[in-house]
């Protein structure tokens, strides 16, 4: 058990739009919602998942919804409130803590900020070691847990109790209510006991997200270089460093899908760079070879800071170095490639380990 | 307090599809689950709306969605018994009785399926006094009565609790979650209170439709113009003979929408009516004047048999006489107006009352 105060929020913030891949929502916003939740309520309690009651129960909290929505809708904490109490209720017992269901600007911080509110300790453990877009992405479905009973709540007002037949007709189901509530939700989801995550999640997640954040801190701080302390940090490749020439995005179906182009510079000069996106960073390929897809993580930092930029936040003529970081071993099994593998985002690539086509790419 | 049995069943299934005004689902898949479930379970007992306590609970049960998805969707009785369940256990109160939401071949029928089924009485009244296509088309909305909390059910398993801030918002999110799980969807909505539905419901609608049903049987019978006994019945006025020449439908954003097409007959012949329908039929008129318009109801029945014919009934060629029929006096004030009337589905007319546009017909 530590305390999180002000300098471990904002490392964590970083580390955590890092490992977002691109989405998990807007850094900026999620750690100013932390910040001032220990501002009003004290620091926040951080918890390792083997220091959890077997049969306690944990909720994750978090945002749902495509990115580019979130940022016109930064929800208030009431929402995520209410849908805690509502859960409960339901439940007839009290939430122990919370968690984040994955890495990212926005779902790593929200929880910390719903803790710090409800007087509740956040449990150092995740359901992705990254972001991804639909519900039933989580390490928790590939060992069969259940999404519901989950709670969908937005600004206004409105609550949504679901249970479903699986964690598929979950993702379908409040996806729908999420568009038609505006674009975005706050969510309390995969209700488990602390034997649940302790099995199926991934372990101190944000404690590898504060690593990555305070790496890039220091390296400005001593004037080191930001992109090879976070390659060592996430055991990370670099795979391009490019300036961005197009960016083509769209808000649908409740995502944010679209695609991201950089024309190399330095070393990658004639090679051209395209990241494909569903909310997250999915797929990086040049016209000659693919350099990292799905589960494995994309992520597209600044060339000068080291700061990781979201899939809203790419802008044109950026400088950006874009790196690969190999995922959690759960989701390199047959059923994690079947979830959340390139085969089901539509891309017709065989899932290739990051390490591997990063030696490709050395002998090439 | 009285008991329904096949005979009572058959009589209402008529009148209910017939003041459904071509929407409230299919009557024949409706007849058949009410009189399957008086087989298995035994009569049904109907309450008159004075014999219910007033702080009994009473729930409306009924099925959602585009009456084109409800005929291939015919529901199992299982969803409509788990969405009770559901809303009892967050109620923490049993339910007293049930009863329809609006007029409807099916959404009459399912209630008295459902209390069979469930042991329930079912009470006489419901909160249209027809059908109309949006769950905030009830009575009850119209003296503030929540629609929530309410359970959404579909036939693979799912629900889902919906808690909104105001009816509209119950509409939006349970349509979208009902085209979501295919469709159409069985729900439990309205809680309400004994005195709620004496000071707001619509008494002894299935009284009328039992009579309605019975003139329709009885003319056949006694070989009786059908027709004029149910204009007796239903105080209506015929508004055309015609053959249908036209029908144009289709489903989108969850609703069956569309025109169907009627060359005159008889004395109507060289005249040419469109019936607009959005599930029900919601205005009637030719070239030359407006007929009917919604909330006062416009049905469509068979010439020869005076059997009502649904908007997914309607077939090319066949002979019809549309009748208007004025609506519940609730409707006719200035929120009932706003929330049903014309404007609102986007028909630029004002409302005028049937039996004003039936005297300017004859003055014509």
């Amino acid at each position: 058990m530590r305390k999180l105060g002000k300098q471990e929020i904002e490392d964590i913030a970083v580390g955590a739009a890092l490992l977002g891949t691109g989405g998990g929502g807007d850094p900026y916003i999620g750690k100013l919602m932390a910040l001032q939740a220990i501002e009003e309520y004290g620091e926040i309690t951080l918890l390792d998942p083997d220091e959890v009651p077997d049969d306690a129960l944990i909720v994750p909290s978090a945002m749902m919804g495509a990115p580019t929505v979130m940022l016109e809708k930064a929800p208030s904490g009431e929402e995520a409130a209410a849908a805690f109490k509502n859960l409960e209720s339901y439940l007839g017992q009290e939430i122990y803590a919370t968690m984040p269901i994955e890495a990212g600007g926005l779902n790593s911080m929200l929880p910390l900020a719903l803790a710090a509110k409800l007087g509740l300790p956040v449990v150092d453990v995740d359901g992705m070691g990254r972001a991804f877009p639909e519900l039933q992405m989580v390490t928790f479905y590939l060992d069969g847990i259940s999404a519901t009973p989950m709670v969908i709540a937005d600004e206004k007002g409105n609550t949504t109790l679901l249970s479903t037949i699986n964690n598929v007709w979950t993702e379908r189901i409040a996806r729908a209510a999420t568009i038609e509530m505006g674009g975005s939700s706050m969510i309390a989801i995969y209700p488990m006991t602390g034997k649940d995550i302790k099995k199926s999640g991934i372990s101190n997640i944000l404690k590898l997200e504060e690593e990555i954040g305070r790496a890039i801190r220091l390296a400005k701080e001593y004037n080191a270089d930001p992109i090879s302390e976070v390659l060592k940090k996430a055991k990370g490749f670099e795979l391009f460093r490019g300036k961005v020439s197009d960016i083509n995005r769209k808000t649908e179906t409740g995502f944010a899908r679209g695609v991201a182009t950089f024309e190399g510079i330095n070393e990658y000069k004639g090679e051209t760079l395209e990241v494909r996106f569903q909310n997250e960073h999915l797929l990086a390929q040049t016209d000659q070879r693919l350099l990292c897809v799905t589960p494995d993580l994309i992520a597209v930092l600044d060339a000068e800071t080291g700061l990781p930029i979201t899939t809203e936040g790419i802008r044109y003529g950026a400088r950006c170095v874009i790196i690969g970081m190999p995922c959690h071993p759960k989701w390199r099994t047959g059923k994690g490639i079947e979830t959340v593998g390139p085969k089901y985002f539509g891309y017709d690539v065989e899932y290739v380990p990051v390490e591997e086509l990063a030696k490709k790419g050395v002998t090439a």
